[in-house]
């Protein structure tokens, strides 16, 4: 089955392939009456737009993004909200060559076998063109948590390139909108960029893991035990192109940990609980604390590289294929803002359904 | 909202508590004549049990299984299969401390403020008492898969415990049934036990990996874009209590590798594609590709421990807590049988899904 | 697929076979601190129970109700409240027969194509026995109404029995609780009981048209375009057992109206919109008018008759059948509670989805 | 909640306004490799366009739609369908004068009392044009119905203009292409022209009744108990615009048959099972016998209509109101094409549904 729809009652249907004429995502669900206009949205599609830097891709797409429905006097209705971004820039030429061989690490092979069928102009509906219609869907979330939950701030940023992560003592928010690679630390942007110019210039690429942060985010959403926040964000994360890895909070190196060390002690704070720390990542039992969300996703290097790699034909003859078109070097800067996204849609998410549930009511500590 | 339910075709909806009188599932969507008794599922269970040895909690349940439904003259019939697990042990005296202050790393205080009461006999609903259900469940998509897919093996070890992996080069399957941790490292495993003991005696936990690995799944399981093999595997695992990260193939040291490195290579085998290395995990695109499909995951160390944490009560006032209870030293022990019964429960949903999409029909290469 | 789940946010899973050990269902998604205790869902159940006078079958059941879970210390918990209801007069030997045959009217031939297996003592999954499991869910229902949404008040009875309607001139509520047939015109239910006996004496049985009144719905309930207010409550009744038809408002009489006749003029109140009649049964585009919620379906005479009809066995012979068992002469009057619940669950759904979307806010008139 | 997509496997998501820039749907879960080109889907919106006779309203639209994505290379791709009709004739002016005062029988005042805010030109969302989306969708699940069950055949027509019924005596199938109404009797098409421009004439306007049938549907389709065919089909029809009731088979008449009446009986023919009637309309216990799968359902008069009627403002003020816009004077005339398009999808799903839980095997009769 294809199932191309996300969320509960905010919920994402995104359409359209890298080299169709366009592709888009229905928002259904949305609150009525939230102010909303295409540049609130183009805001955020611009930082994921190719082209801006000599470290993503050269395909020039200006993205823009439309609104076709779900929106009257510039604000939502609470009918289904539809965008739709034009493709412009498809060179299918340049992926004649692909035509024949499957791309190893891509979904060529899969889609052949599942479908018997392949859009082999540049990855079809596996493109992470795909990702723009989550980034627009992501601006109408924050324009929503704006009016619903103004205290809530997503951030996302990179914390490794490669074997190169960042030192957390120069870790500086305001610094991540002054690298091309969205890092709060300026040295690793340095020497990143030298890094990534060495391996693009040898036809190589490499991974990067992102981190996504939600601060402001009200204790009390998520659900037990199969629609809990974090679940739903390890879903959301896992479903963005080339992410092998999820992980809230401490994560992976829980594993690692003592009960005695793990532990987020608890204390009584002027407006409530405060914790000693923040291994949980702001979620216990699926549900939030009021701590920051926080979430980290691997993105695994962009297979499309200039080095030739062994593969096999449709017709099973084996081969050696380099993967010429346009290629982001590491696809995890763009994943950025996809990450931000896929946040805002979650947390709105949530936000809704415990209203549904509990009317936003909260047990009383203190 | 709730939400205890998980699946798309094959779907399960788990309901109970750690002190009620029982708990259980509802599986739906399951295929019909599928030989089906409660020794096939009691196997699986009695893995889970607690009490086997002395690293589990030492809460006695025989966790014994019934088929409410579902199920005539030995068979499946197509309608939903009701499995009710009685709990018998349930000293809530053991917990009347907790009543009033909240466990840290516990969902008492996320219960307590979302919906502002709490049932706080030992967890209540986020007890992972919850996870009995969900192997129950997994066993009948074991069999079911047995009928359809009878390639498919599932297999579930602990790959690290605390500081402490395995060597891989020690890796040996028969292994997994011969010690308390299921793990295929005979070293690892008495190292580990004196570890334990020693984290036990002096009040503390630990965490701990577990890897899943599915083998003979057909190609082309999983779908586009939020159904994506991958996506659900992810949040399968997520959704299992103290869970706090989730890896596919290479997982999070796939940002460590460049391109070249992380290329599985593909040649032309008797059968059909053949692959190098398997650093995707079995699974490109959200579409599986033959390949083994490899998932890790991380546990928490047991928040309940004997050294005291500084935690706050509902009524605000600091305060320090010891939980007594009997609990897991190593939660991740018992998490083995519950990342195996998520991953059949996924594969079945998504072999059921791909039938009703492409009729199983597969692309042909060569 | 089976299918065994409804409601979008307030969920209903039912489960059980007539001659199986139990049925029930679990209830997710239900607001949390809501009083609940058993006797407030058999109140509703000995009404839909069997063999409560000489016109539904003489099957024997207490029809008792266990709560298994999701209720702690006599209020709701927000999490999936477990409702069993154990089966104790299974006469499977009264069945037989039909073991061979394919009972016309039933759905043996439909589940025998469909599954290849059949639970043939009496129906299984597809027995009139599962609407009990409704009828406790809807109690559910009601009390959380009741603690939401106070002035809603919901009402069923029968407005017609085979050739004979009810005289509306003759309408009294206070009515519906005297006679056996929940009907609201006392010369009605005198003439009906004759009718009805004869029937029965003479092996045969009738049909039924039920009418629910759901009083004091707020307007704004229900949403476009799949999940209209109306929509669902289609689905609802038509998911009854034997029912074949559902009608809102003037229903199918709507198209014998002229548009100046079905109009529903609008006048200004003193608390808001007045409607001069209500052709269109309160809801208007989907979505409630604050009107009354008028649904009508029509049950289709029991299937199950002492006279006998020609059918075929699954070796495929020819033969008669009579079915003897313990059956309803007219199974519409015990569909007036099972109306009544699923009118329950859809109206309360519904208030819980539009708290999601909107935070119950609505726009002035006036 | 706003709710625009029904379908559990072949799902269509619509959106749009009336007079928004365009309209459409995403049809998701569609089976890979079924040729599909612009023009098979043209044929049947071409049905459903208004303004081709002097019955329908005269706003011109030419509905063209176009493919976004899904298809390639003239087939299916197994990804998501994108189907776009750009509004072209939308006389906003028209409307200047409902602006203010609520449309009795629309649904200006609900989506007001939900939303607090409402697109006034025409209905927006809530306008009948939105079904052109699905018959758009409905082309999609013909086409893949042609490739996967070629017997099934879909016929939809009016069988009742206001209070004059069709004579089942002279219906014949091919005159249902030959008359404005898509009546099977020619002489009610003859009669019904004469009375419907009488009541368009006096600014009026009348209901109808339109039957879908069904024929070559494979048995052992729909499940148990909240999936059944006839429960979704319920669904699907009354979420068609203006239509108040829905009935299967013999329909609200099955109330007043006795069940030796109502007796479907059943023998042995060369191909398997035959019926003596068909008051079950194709579907026993929700699931499809192989007979003609019948559905009907009424459609109440349009509401726009020149006859002045009494409403309120949004401020409260009483008035009076006189639609004029471009109405259908019988609004049942376009509903054949949507409630045929409807019919598609459902049978389609389910065919998929089934397809997934029992891979199409059958029980074998005889």
């Amino acid at each position: 089955m294809s199932y191309n729809t996300f969320g509960h009652v905010f919920r994402v249907t995104t359409w359209g392939e890298s080299h169709g004429p366009a592709l888009g995502c229905t928002v259904d669900g949305c609150p009525p009456g939230v102010p909303l206009e295409p540049a609130m949205l183009q805001h955020w599609l611009d930082r994921r737009k190719p082209g801006q830097n000599r470290f993503t891709t050269q395909r020039r797409e200006p993205d823009a993004v439309e609104i076709l429905s779900g929106v009257f006097e510039g604000v939502t209705t609470g009918t289904p909200i539809q965008l739709m971004i034009r493709n412009t820039d498809q060179r299918s030429k340049d992926y004649g060559e692909i035509a024949a061989a499957f791309r190893p690490g891509h979904a060529d092979i899969t889609y052949w076998q599942k479908y018997g069928i392949r859009d082999h102009r540049g990855g079809g509906r596996s493109s992470a063109r795909e990702t723009a219609a989550r980034v627009a869907a992501g601006g109408v979330a924050r324009e929503v948590l704006k009016a619903l939950a103004p205290g809530v701030r997503i951030t996302g940023y990179m914390v490794r390139m490669g074997t190169m992560a960042i030192d957390r003592g120069r870790f500086d928010l305001a610094e991540v909108e002054r690298n091309p690679f969205w890092t709060p630390d300026a040295v690793a942007a340095g020497d990143w960029a030298e890094y990534l110019d060495g391996l693009r210039k040898s036809g190589n690429s490499v991974g990067a893991v992102i981190e996504v942060v939600a601060g402001g985010v009200p204790p009390g959403l998520g659900a037990p035990v199969y629609g809990k926040l974090d679940s739903d964000l390890a879903s959301a994360m896992m479903s963005i192109n080339a992410v092998k890895g999820v992980e809230i909070g401490a994560g992976m190196a829980a594993a690692e940990l003592t009960g005695v060390e793990n532990a987020d002690e608890i204390r009584m704070g002027p407006e409530g609980p405060v914790f000693s720390s923040n291994h949980a990542g702001g979620i216990l039992g699926g549900i939030s604390t009021g701590q920051d969300v926080v979430v980290r996703f691997a993105v695994k290097p962009t297979s499309s590289i200039l080095t030739p790699r062994r593969t096999i034909t449709k017709g099973g003859a084996e081969t050696e294929l380099v993967t010429k078109g346009r290629h982001d070097p590491c696809v995890g800067i763009r994943a950025v803002p996809v990450g931000e996204a896929m946040m805002a849609c979650v947390i709105l998410d949530h936000l809704l359904l415990d209203r549904a549930q509990t009317g936003g009511v909260r047990g009383r500590i203190g």
